[in-house]
């Protein structure tokens, strides 16, 4: 197991968890992740960094120097360190699977432990499981925009942000749907398929283009993807490349090009006829320069023929939006040794927290279709075969009726991942969680994935828990008014 | 000293460098980098990153596991995978320093090796300076928009891109002149004091925010910050700070009080009047929730009694803009045992390299403001006391006349930094750093640094190196035009 260091937090967590490690204030508490708008003007987004969030938490330590550090700030009472010295993550943790869409406003995760446990890990969960969920969101997204016109091969390293951003972009992509990584790295530590071309500087050591590509595909014979724009893309760069091509065809291998700069539709249509015209119908044309899924979208509509794109910077950073707003809040906490749940009510009605440990349930139709979700207390039982009220999640008088005849099925999709703090079953296989995913995806109609104004997608509250939602609001509204008038 | 791992590249750069090794192709090479925008709509860069990145060189290594994957892939030869086991980083590397204020074109970084070992390095430098550079840039900005009211308080972990991410972010913010940091990790990794109040959790937790607030100035009795809005900022909030700042007035000790949320224009106008008529004038107000610069901007235009600045998002991604585009590019190569400028040439002008071995020189007036910055061959020797012309970067026939009597003194701007592959003086302090950062940047008038359409700082080309420049692209493009009529 992997030491992740328990400092990775923010600082007031650990002054937070030593007030109620100092006022044994060592109650339960139950908490949720959830985030309120989907990114990039879109309908979804692909829940990711579970996994690597369970395994972080798993190997949550204070190192010796960390607690040396902490002491070296002289505010933390000597026992609460001597405390720091033994501890380990020990909640439970609940979530929705690896990979899974995912809608504004549904606990995704929920962590139940004692008050100090579940808040120091709020930081270390949100940077993790926001960033991926960005990056597999924006993945899913530029592979929706492909229209099964060529696959994506991930370039981001040299513009991911540090490189533990760039490894988790890595993985977060190939779960949206990417195919492989440039990044060697996160190759091996993943399982990712590697691959790269060439850069203008191995062709600008050699004395030609016609010389630089020899001696590539001497080295690398199969499918050697030569880049074509380092001079003249459509004079000396694709003659290059074909003279090549036919030395390969001879032997009987493929080839590709690259161009990775100027107009790629324009340039990608010629390409693709003066390949075909030498006789090299199977070489295929790989594109890269900026590519944001905008472009991919308006090359696919141009019909540029396009068999590979080298995506970078606006994938592994999300490009326009650079963060999910993913947060973390208390929904329940013990109180004389019962849970009470907890409202944190704000002026923006849409930041009103839902109240209460949760569950989630995804109805579906008998063509396995999404119809919408619904949000419940995790211990009231949702009964098939039975009319069920959907309450608009902050408009409470609103509400649908979910007929009986209309859904087939539903689906929990909290699940226990982590017990006293262990893994309870190991992970999946990475490539096993993008085909889920995909597959997953495929159930939701496409005007949910239209790229931007899409349908939304319904999340709803159940009766029980918008009766709580509302009582909370109430109670604490009376509450503060007795106050101000006393 | 920690070891990186040397599979942090672009696969493609391994691909090379085991083509490199295959032709005995182990002549020198000497690349740039340089970026060719300022982000933000801005004026300049920060510098930053360079410290890290000679750590990071000085401790490359292919591990035993790193070799064994490398072999899994069955494409590398035997004897190269033999190579990388011995391999160390052995280049020589100029840089311009840590948190000094840059431009676009400008070579920052110069490494001079042979081209196996500058190639590989490519994406590491790049991964680390790009992103370094851009957060310390985003960060100098907000300083600037809050014209000296108010420190900031760096709170980005939840949100930044991934751990690692979120540590580099937290030293380029320093850098770039925020005062703290919310990131333990990083406040003990790189020396940044840190900062924290409390969570709505640690309120809800407790019956009413009065107890709340006792409970913590107990425990933190110095300075303690409030965090006002969980329920009603203007009621309850504003009440229970009063009263307990009131408690600690007459221990002889202060509060602060934060707002998360709202219009905080308004709250903390209001929130100012109700601390100074309670007699809490030394209460400090801290302000947070998804801040940009330009809503420091408005702000402070408005006349916000604000002393704190928390700012997460929007400083550690970069925000709007979420990468700098920052390249690596042969500038020369070695030939039958000389140097070769070399010219990458582009269809779009502005795209066309610098040629050669290059310096950069930056011009002052004798009250030490910056007058423009002169990109020359590193041997070329810049006289003082004479007219210097200063050409147009891309528009080649373009110059200024840099009178004799204008300039007081210049200064080379890229230093030595490594030699065969060691560092050469220890990397300064990160508070050091900061403190000339900002001293740098005050050479530079106010025009060069207004938030957007600021004035452009000049970067020119010498005499010498401009001709070069047209020399090689008449050549470049002369053999072209041959080769598509031969």
């Amino acid at each position: 197991m992997n030491e992740t260091s328990a400092l990775i937090t923010d600082f007031y967590e650990l002054t937070m968890m030593h007030g109620y490690y100092l006022e044994h204030h060592d109650s339960k508490a139950v908490f949720d992740m959830f985030y309120r708008n989907n990114p990039f003007q879109g309908g979804y987004t692909i829940f990711t960094g579970i996994e690597e969030l369970i395994d972080k938490l798993e190997g949550l330590r204070f190192s010796e120097s960390d607690i040396a550090y902490l002491r070296s700030l002289s505010i933390f009472d000597e026992g609460f360190l001597e405390y720091l010295r033994d501890y380990r993550f020990h909640g439970d943790v609940y979530a929705f699977d690896e990979g899974t869409p995912a809608f504004p406003g549904e606990p995704l995760i929920r962590v139940e432990s004692d008050l100090m446990d579940a808040q120091l890990v709020e930081t270390l969960l949100l940077n993790t499981v926001n960033f991926e969920t960005l990056i597999a969101t924006k993945a899913s997204r530029m592979v929706l925009a492909t229209k099964g016109h060529g696959r994506i091969m991930e370039f981001g390293l040299r513009r991911a942000q540090g490189e533990n951003g760039a490894h988790s972009a890595s993985r977060a992509s190939f779960i949206g749907g990417t195919s492989s990584t440039s990044n060697t790295f996160a190759g091996k530590k993943f399982g990712i398929p590697v691959s790269g071309t060439m850069a203008h500087s191995w062709i600008m050591s050699y004395s030609s283009e016609e010389e630089a590509f020899r001696k590539f595909t001497e080295i690398y014979p199969d499918n050697a993807i030569l880049l074509i724009d380092t001079y003249d893309t459509l004079g000396s760069g694709i003659e290059a490349a074909i003279k090549i091509g036919l030395e390969q065809k001879a032997k009987g291998k493929k080839i590709g090009v690259r161009i990775d700069s100027g107009d790629l539709s324009y340039l990608t249509k010629e390409i693709r006829a003066r390949l075909d015209e030498a006789g090299l119908e199977d070489a295929i044309i790989c594109v890269s320069n900026d590519l944001t899924e905008e472009i991919i979208r308006s090359l696919v509509a141009d019909g540029a023929p396009i068999d590979s794109w080298g995506i970078g910077t606006h994938l592994v950073t999300g490009g326009s939006q650079a963060s999910l707003n993913g947060v973390y809040k208390l929904s329940a906490k013990e109180e004389n040794g019962t849970m009470i749940p907890c409202l944190k009510v704000s002026n923006s009605y849409e930041k009103t927290t839902n109240p209460g440990i949760k569950q989630v349930y995804r109805f579906f139709d008998d063509n396995g279709n999404a119809l919408a979700d619904l949000i419940t207390l995790a211990d009231e039982k949702i009964e098939s075969g039975k009319n069920i009220t959907f309450y608009h999640p902050f408009s409470t008088a609103d509400f649908f009726i979910m007929k009986k005849g209309r859904y087939a099925s539903f689906r929990p999709m909290l699940t226990k991942k982590m017990e006293n703090g262990r893994r309870l079953s190991p992970a999946p296989e990475l490539k096993e969680i993008q085909r889920s995913s995909a597959e997953k995806l495929t159930a939701f109609d496409k005007s949910y994935k239209r790229q931007i104004n899409p349908h939304i997608y319904k999340v709803s509250l159940s009766e029980n828990l918008r009766n709580l939602k509302t009582e909370l609001l109430v109670k604490t509204r009376t509450r503060e008014s007795e106050m101000k008038n006393s």
